[in-house]
């Protein structure tokens, strides 16, 4: 039976791409139609609607941005899912939301495992993302298969919503490693250091990270376009926030880091890439 | 001629080791003198003062603790050191206050190279130290061979000063980093995640860093036996703070960093690794 695809942007396309490259069936659904023009062209199924979709398909991967765009697809597939039905959700949205969605459809008896992915663009176009789920090990191990398309590490971390909650600790960890690179090499450039040594001299020892390898070159560039937008990431934040208050747990370095990242979406920058971070604090810009 | 080793401590030591087993003629100074009895039953020399120790020395090699340390030490020796003479300094001290020293002592004709060193007691006794330099480049030079017997790597980063400058860069990232690993994993489990699978998946992709492949851990295990102590991190937070309001660079990770820390050093636990930040934020201890 077909596989379902719903999202098909900067990450969705691509993953679509390696399960149609993969030899599934493929049905796919999206907002913008164009999206789906190459897909289709290379054999994929364009449905007319998500209820259409979810008829043709068992297995329903979905891929699209926040909590209400998911809980949307979701409303849209219900009238179509068949008992028996998988959804996988790479989206990153609120664990809550994950495990309520998961409830639900329970309900209907059709299973649901949070899915969200890290490895970014780049990840998706080489099909090597790492996936952290949550959700019943078998559910997860009926997804395995389908996510092997796109993924070099797929990992169950625990019930409906951990994969989400995982996604939230990774989101966290991103932060305060953006905000020791922008802050030292602002600090650098003001201080006369040079910032390509620097750069290169950090990030062989104790302070370095993924971030000094790969987003210190954007820095060095000034190149701000996308990477991980800075609006992508104030909203897996409000996530984080979201998650962290439930739990009583203080993410300081995420309140801290967001409110740098909003002055530059308030200045209009919410598409530059997090890196960009570097910019204001070199225009010596502090926190409010 | 023989080389001079002042500061015989967890790094110095180590050091001091490496240059006499490179076949150095050794003569070396310490506050407490028991630390020098390895390396004189290896055949180091140990001073009476400062002053001898100079005399004796054309280089001179310091790796004490704080600026007004290296000012004592550079006073003891300043009666005995000879027209020529260089002085590698690899403590962590405050950049203004590196300029004043290279600047007074080039009145006598003495040398000086800021030379702070990163790579910790491991690096050091590896031999395997990264070190920042700052200084004239014929004075580098100099220095190279000496440096050589316990680096990986030496820079010269710029003119005096801006070796400790590149040491302030370096632990502003380096504080980014931890706040990153701690907030994550603090999150992590009061969420109800593994931590040996969280730290593990996180250090692979876009949220690793050497701090999650090294204080990651410390923190599993619950060992703030030191690795770099609270009580040094805070120093060099102060040089931080410094040398970023002379340049007027905004160092809020830093300021929050050094705010968290602050309270586990009231505690009394100055003498923790930086890592033990995770044991403060799991606790749900928010910033003042």
């Amino acid at each position: 039976m077909a596989v379902g695809f719903v999202g098909l942007g900067v990450m969705g396309g691509p993953m679509a791409g390696h399960l149609l490259a993969a030899g599934n069936e493929l049905v796919v659904w999206t907002r913008t139609p164009a999206k789906a023009e190459p897909l289709v062209a290379s054999g994929a199924t364009r449905a007319e609607n998500l209820t259409e979709l979810a008829r043709a398909c068992e297995t329903v991967v979905v891929c699209v941005s926040r909590t209400e765009d998911v809980e949307a697809v979701v409303e849209g597939l219900r009238p179509g899912l068949q008992e028996g039905a998988l959804i996988i959700d790479h989206s990153t949205i609120a664990p809550a939301a994950a495990r309520a969605l998961a409830t639900s459809l329970a309900a209907d008896g059709v299973s649901f495992l949070d899915a969200p992915v890290t490895g970014g663009s780049m990840g998706a176009k080489a099909g090597q993302l790492t996936v952290f789920c949550g959700g019943e090990p078998d559910v997860y191990q009926r997804a395995e298969p389908v996510m092997a398309a796109y993924s070099k590490r797929t990992a169950l971390v625990g019930p409906s919503g951990a994969g989400q909650t995982m996604k939230v600790a990774n989101q966290i960890a991103v932060g305060g490693a953006l905000l020791g690179l922008c802050e030292s090499l602002a600090f650098a450039q003001r201080a006369g250091l040079d910032l390509v040594q620097t750069r290169e001299l950090l990030a062989g020892g104790a302070a370095g990270s993924w971030a000094f390898d790969n987003y210190g070159p954007k820095v060095l560039a000034r190149d701000w376009t996308p990477g991980f937008s800075i609006a992508n990431q104030r909203k897996d934040f409000g996530y984080a926030r979201e998650a962290a208050g439930e739990v009583g747990a203080p993410i300081p370095g995420v309140d801290l880091v967001d409110s740098l990242l909003a002055v530059l979406d308030e200045e209009g920058h919410g598409d530059w890439t997090t890196a960009a971070l570097f910019d204001l604090l070199a225009r010596g810009v502090k926190p409010a």
